[in-house]
């Protein structure tokens, strides 16, 4: 049970991609009132230890243990943020706590807030130009949690459909053909001068920006911080000194 | 020409949804360093004015025209930013300027920045659980800029690749039946259980969240305020108190 006067919350919040300049003052203030901050452990390392918050590090793929500790320790009165990078409603924590509230349904009574952030593709997509400027998807390539031969579909009813398309988790040493598998899917379908823009750990100092076009995109250009985005039929390219502008025009074709 | 040593710069930044706390700071301080903030009305209103700052609010749809201007200014030296509600990258300014790049291609030379902000359908998701916690897609239903059979065409093929879906502009005077248009199309494809969101000037004074099955759901609920997101087949609604719980789980059926 939780009590009726229960002044605990949980907050699920995001940090955006790396950037301080780029988390919100509504998470600034969340994390200031914070008695507890848990999530994956760089995530948790981007916040400064202060008296009064405990900070709970955890590993990767534990993502449901700790959205069950979250909820736990705000049922028991403390004022927890579960942190994640980017947006946590985007392939992020926001959908794990959800999952625990579902099983447990007690849970559904607590104040839970979910807290917006800059997600990768749109802080990817503003380095870039405007590629996102019209009709895209979003789509975890990680397999971990879906079967290959669906994302191999979705990705073709994607590009069918003329979507721009940001990839999330394109690559992983546990599956290095992924994003491989994905581009001879797109190349089968979408025209030579298609562009595809790499945009690594964007906002930080290790910040890498790459465009090709489609036939020279490969699976090794990317790594798990990397956000591929595939331009749709309609996305133009400008040259200008180091990485050229991508942007997709407000009308379709 | 532009100026070796021009000093002149063009931010193109997003406000989000409305609420103050969800504006990065990096968008703040690239507004306190403006000589110039161009917009639409409704968003140049929330920048405070200040000695040094011009303001020049522009009515819509004159996009192009109001980016020419912005591209000007920045060219002659001065310190611009274009303001859009959301994130400037999705259905919004940021793809109008670099459609007068491309244009005049002299301008590829500026300095310019697009500043991402907490786009409607990430501020929305937020509120209503976690949604877009898997594979999703953004269409914007105005069809002033894109034929209606193509908009119809790209929501029965996301319908297909099982997305959730996020519409921006579904409703507008000039266009009343573009939403109910769409929403026949689902109703052809998927279970009479698919959860649709409606949400309205979120963090706003306005803000107004409603969730309906897909039978009941009929395009006079949205407004051009509105935010619609239409569940995947394997999102769950959790019922509390108020507007359930919507979520996305992270695996895929």
């Amino acid at each position: 049970m939780i009590a009726k006067d229960n002044p605990g919350w949980l907050a699920i919040a995001g940090l955006g991609p790396g950037d301080e300049a780029l988390v919100t003052p509504e998470v600034t203030t969340a994390l200031a009132q914070a008695t507890d901050v848990i999530g994956y452990i760089p995530y948790v390392a981007r916040i400064a230890p202060r008296d009064g918050l405990t900070l709970h590090p955890s590993d990767n793929r534990v993502e449901l243990d700790r959205a069950a500790h979250a909820l736990a320790l705000a049922a028991s009165g403390r004022r927890v943020v579960v942190v994640s990078s980017g947006d946590p409603g985007v392939f992020a924590m926001a959908a794990a706590v959800f999952e625990v509230v579902e099983a447990n349904p007690v849970h559904a009574a607590l104040d839970i807030r979910v807290l917006p952030g800059i997600t990768a593709m749109l802080a990817a997509a503003a380095r870039a130009g405007a590629p996102l400027g019209h009709d895209f998807c979003a789509i975890n390539l990680s397999d971990n949690l879906k079967p290959h031969a669906l994302i191999e579909r979705r990705v073709a009813l994607a590009a069918e459909a003329d979507f721009a398309m940001a990839f999330y988790n394109p690559r992983s040493r546990a599956r290095p053909d992924t994003l491989d598998r994905v581009l001879a899917v797109l190349r089968d379908t979408c025209a030579d001068d298609r562009p595809v823009l790499f945009a690594r750990a964007v906002s930080t100092p290790q910040e890498q920006l790459s465009v090709v076009p489609l036939p020279q995109a490969r699976g090794d250009m990317a790594d798990m911080r990397t956000i591929v985005i595939v331009g749709s039929g309609t996305t133009r390219v400008i040259a200008r000194p180091g990485t050229p502008i991508l942007y997709t025009p407000r009308s379709a074709s």
